[in-house]
């Protein structure tokens, strides 16, 4: 795990606090970025430098960004954390011991997002959807939900230990497995060069009448995100397919039927 | 571990936001009983029901005491938080994973406090020479320390884990070892009962002119203490070394000097 890899992604914080928490928790555990999808207004009251207690300067460090869309852009890898999956379509929500391994080899290939959702109701399905794959921090129960900086502090925890060579602690009857995500030295396509892939497959798909957006536009994106997630391409996988789909557009277009 | 064993005991804290965090905290992970070395006026202001959110009963229910010994008394084991240790007198400071295991079998046997200090200073030597071992939570940096409430989370779910059958997350180096620290069906000595075995021995050695309270009157109650929780002693073990001391006293008391 290479920690300098990891950015703290939170998606519409809704209490400055918890941000100052989260800095606090980022510096305990040698992850110093931190990502905000929301206003820089969030910070101005002061009520986040008070509970940042020796962390203030990563907060002064924060990236702003419009939409999880532009903060992914330049990540090849993103965790997103739930505590209930609310539709089919999206990934299934996976244990740290299953998940930090990945996000460990992802981490040698460039920046990975660990993101995580407003207080009060977490990230949408479609939030989810962009994610490479989501995380569930078991817990006795799962109301009142973890607070969003102790959501943030034990996902840092496992992935320090993991950067520290701790083994990992293992629920009873899994065996300890090696993962095997991608080869030595391969490297992971970035989020916006697996839009544009997404995007040149949409064109060419709606060429052929295909409309997939009558009453949920994002729909056939969440499937075909996470049906190419689970493909674990590398970047290379990915120019390949990117090639088929420019190839692909050299096609005659169909005459409008209209 | 029998997570209703447990009781997380705060020391004088200073902020209610942070007790009402614990209380979440507690919740999350299965550990309900707190109690708080301080006045029950640090809660009137209704700032710990506020960060709470779904585990107020248990604000309801926190057992207040004047100090640590109170808190302890009826406890048969003890495990006091720090991030460094300050006295060679006091034990030494343990990771989870060698710790936790003892905790386990401590709380097959009777109440067990986990102890946690004040947000600005933490435990006091005196407070950390009260428990039966000393935990520390392995971060990146040692400062900012973990916040009050966070530290409380990572122990708790350290317990929460040992409770579920997981395997233990070992530091790099570190064998799979098994812990004995009692026979099967053993029971622990509370700390009332300890502290009736202590005041003895001091009341005997005070007989021989021993002298150990000049400028540091804890000092030599503090060494005592950490030499027979070394010992392990089951209850039985401190019945028959309080029979030893009750037969002592019997001794002809020596002839004042003056």
């Amino acid at each position: 795990m290479i920690l300098s890899s990891l950015e703290i992604v939170l998606v519409r914080p809704e209490t400055p606090r918890n941000v100052g928490s989260v800095a606090r928790a980022g510096r305990n555990f040698g992850v110093e970025r931190i990502c905000i999808v929301g206003s820089p207004a969030l910070l101005q009251d002061g009520a986040a430098r008070a509970t940042a207690h020796g962390a203030e300067e990563i907060l002064d460090r924060i990236r702003f960004c419009a939409d999880l869309e532009e903060a992914l852009s330049t990540h090849v890898f993103a965790v997103g954390t739930a505590n209930r999956v609310r539709k089919g379509k999206l990934p299934p929500l996976e244990m740290p011991h299953a998940l930090v391994p990945e996000l460990a080899e992802a981490s040698r290939s460039g920046g990975c997002a660990l993101v995580f959702g407003p207080e009060s109701r977490g990230l949408t399905d479609v939030e989810l959807g962009r994610c490479t794959r989501l995380l569930r921090l078991p817990t006795e129960v799962d109301q009142p939900s973890l607070n969003l900086s102790q959501a943030v502090l034990l996902t840092l925890q496992e992935c320090w230990r993991a950067a520290k060579g701790w083994s990992q602690a293992l629920p009873p009857g899994v065996p300890e497995t090696a993962s095997a995500f991608m080869e030595p030295g391969g490297s992971l396509p970035t989020f916006s060069e697996f839009d544009l892939l997404l995007g040149k497959l949409e064109g060419l798909m709606e060429r052929t009448g295909f409309r997939p957006y009558a009453g949920d536009p994002e729909s056939f994106r969440m499937a075909a995100r996470r049906s190419l997630s689970r493909g674990r391409f590398e970047r290379r996988d990915l120019r390949t397919l990117l090639t088929i789909a420019k190839t692909l557009e050299r096609l005659p277009k169909p005459r409008s039927e209209g």
